[in-house]
């Protein structure tokens, strides 16, 4: 819209638009949309499991003393519970530490130093190593690559999940390409779920590598926020069909359900990779915290346990997300700046504004005490080709803090865009 | 003494020992020395840090949510109880996740794919990888070479720790040594502290790799049984004086001071490693758990509440070790048959029958229903070259237990050399 303004109609909104800021500026405010946390009273939710919960018991139910050594895959219960959430059977899961990103780092350096199941050698003995990276997505993923010296191609993200035609073609011609990262259900950062041709596409994917594996860091399985939450369909089942249930690894956590820094790490996969996976980690360690399995298990007693905690999650979380969207509508939907898709679940909201804004709006909130995630941050490298997409996370600042961080943002964008025009 | 046996008493002799283990067998036991396990009575110990430890109280001194992301060194009053116990500053550690073997496997899969401080470029970029190894030793340190293709140098172990001139010579000559495995107090399995001439000299190797790492497992340096508890030179002070504080990577944990299952694992090392580590661990985890961390802080307080828990640990052990010792003399001392350290704390006692007896003395213990560590378990690729060496393994079982073990134990050492010399 600013596009037809004459330019003394864009001098006067500039000069509106930073006497704004100013005044925003010398609140001298401190406010945090950066980080996908979970707020102070979404944890509280979860305090019980910190007092009583193993008062005077620490053995599991099949008998094992959770305070000793041993069970490399995780205690009964905890796994009855998590198989569900998961749609896998007790021999296709393994119940990890507590970082998820830690068991797909894990699982990246055992590749490249000792290869996964039916690879011909190591990772690190087939020449370079590459990575499919559909964008926006999660900056963490991004960084392991960089890190370990994984060469990442990004592939755009379309509405219905990444770009399934670039995927096909790149997997079944080069054989350099060992893994492709997926976040299928709500993604970080779009909000998007995966659709089910998508996963089809996925789970019939051709790899030219024999060791190909596809990263499914299933992060927002019960995250819902709406009351039609979207669905993803059962990667493995899927891979089944196709006879390739060896071509997936599946990640997730309780970050988010029960503590980000106590929760537990979950692995599913086919079970000849677990057991493939099983005796590689034999040596990494004697086994993951069973205390802390016992807890959860405790806490939840099952998985109908876990989804109604969830709904005491969505409860506090909604009206932050209403808050983002009526915002951004508000403020920005009716002007055209921007777009941004309206998501089911998740813990994120992806602004797109136009081309070249992303840094100057970024920079903007900060200088009127908003900090944002990065300008690029969403992209490999850290590099957005377009400098517009910025990724906003609602959940861990309270309503009333969201409200002001918001307009802050919308009057930043503005601002940012105009800036454009002159 | 049975080398001067006539044949005819050694044939009544064997005949003897075989009446018993007959004996022991009919009595269809099933006992377990193989491994470095707590009791249920140790642990009970501790069960209050299950409880009530963190009712209603998940914030750390410096104001830190516990429950939530973040700090990826560890918190402030953890760090405050284990810094003395390893005699580090604040800047010299990091509190990691419940096992120490993974920090441990974790440091060689850093430096392999991304190097290490002040090393011009990864591990795996330099040729083959080879470890020394201290042997008998520990045979999960060898098991992580074995499985990551570390080629293993075998190095003796003396009275007063490894072989220093092997080591010197090697590490001064050969730029393909890249670690040594330590375990510097209480050996696993011999229980052998090192001498400070060993320490020294360790301070001061010349490695002809500028990447080079001592692997320094001080895994039971408060572990002490007896009332003379053996001491150990502070080796990162050590290195300070000549310069070469990068050179050490220290390890412990709390596995058998709090919990083998929920413990914490400690990684220590001058302020340069500490930095450059924290910067890679940046990429594989966001942070380990601290409430579990916080945990640790309010049930023992201070390093001497540490002091005071591990007390209550030697009451327990105390007894166990006894039993051990006072059989092997009784049985095996007055013969003459094998030799042992007796040694002031730790987890183990290693005997070393006869050359080519282990094996043997092993498979009978194992058909009387008595478990010991596998033959070999404690030299590289599991080869003992004299085929001599069993480590025992007293906490796990009661006192009741051990003795019968023992009485097994030191018949079957008995008949396994009497069949030498037939």
């Amino acid at each position: 819209m600013y596009g037809n303004f004459s330019k003394e109609k864009l001098i006067a909104l500039k000069t509106e638009l930073e006497k704004t800021h100013e005044e925003y500026k010398s609140r001298e405010l401190s406010l945090d949309m950066s980080r996908g946390k979970p707020g102070p009273d979404q944890l509280d939710l979860t305090n019980e499991m910190l007092t009583h919960c193993l008062d005077g018991d620490h053995i599991s139910e099949n008998g094992i003393d959770c305070r000793n050594y041993g069970v490399l895959d995780g205690i009964y219960e905890t796994k009855r519970i998590f198989m569900p959430m998961l749609g896998v059977g007790r021999g296709e899961i393994i119940i990890g530490g507590n970082s998820s990103l830690n068991l797909m780092y894990d699982a990246i350096c055992r590749a490249m130093l000792q290869g996964v199941y039916g690879g011909e050698k190591p990772w690190r003995m087939s020449g370079e190593i590459k990575f499919l990276c559909p964008a926006p997505g999660y900056d963490r993923h991004f960084a392991i690559c960089e890190k370990l010296g994984i060469k990442m191609i990004t592939v755009k993200m379309n509405t219905d999940g990444p770009d399934m035609d670039t995927i096909e073609n790149l997997v079944s011609s080069d054989p350099e390409i060992k893994g492709i990262w997926c976040v299928p259900m709500y993604s970080n950062p779009d909000g998007i779920t995966y659709s089910d041709e998508v996963v089809k596409r996925f789970a019939d994917l051709k790899p030219k590598a024999d060791d190909f594996r596809i990263f499914w860091d299933n992060a927002y399985c019960v995250h819902h926020i709406y009351d039609e939450p979207d669905s993803l369909l059962n990667i493995l089942d899927e891979c089944k069909k196709t006879g390739k249930e060896d071509m997936v690894y599946i990640f997730t956590s309780t970050s988010k359900i029960s503590f980000p820094g106590g929760g537990l790490a979950i692995f599913a996969a086919s079970e000849k990779n677990i057991e493939f996976v099983k005796n590689q980690l034999a040596v990494e360690t004697i086994g993951y915290d069973k205390l802390n399995q016992l807890r959860h298990a405790k806490f939840f007693k099952d998985y109908d346990g876990v989804l109604a905690h969830m709904a005491k999650h969505r409860a506090i979380l909604r009206p932050k997300f209403d808050m983002v969207l009526d915002t951004l509508e508000k403020e920005l939907g009716i002007l055209g700046i921007g777009s941004w898709h309206k998501p089911s679940g998740g813990y994120f909201i992806s602004y797109n504004g136009p081309d070249n804004t992303a840094r100057r709006t970024i920079a903007l909130c900060k200088d009127a005490g908003v900090v944002m995630t990065g300008a690029g941050a969403t992209f490999p490298y850290g590099i957005d080709p377009k400098d517009r997409n910025i990724r906003i996370a609602p959940t861990y600042p309270s309503v009333e803090e969201l409200k002001i961080a918001m307009e802050i943002f919308c009057n930043s964008a503005k601002l940012a865009s105009v800036e454009l025009y002159l």
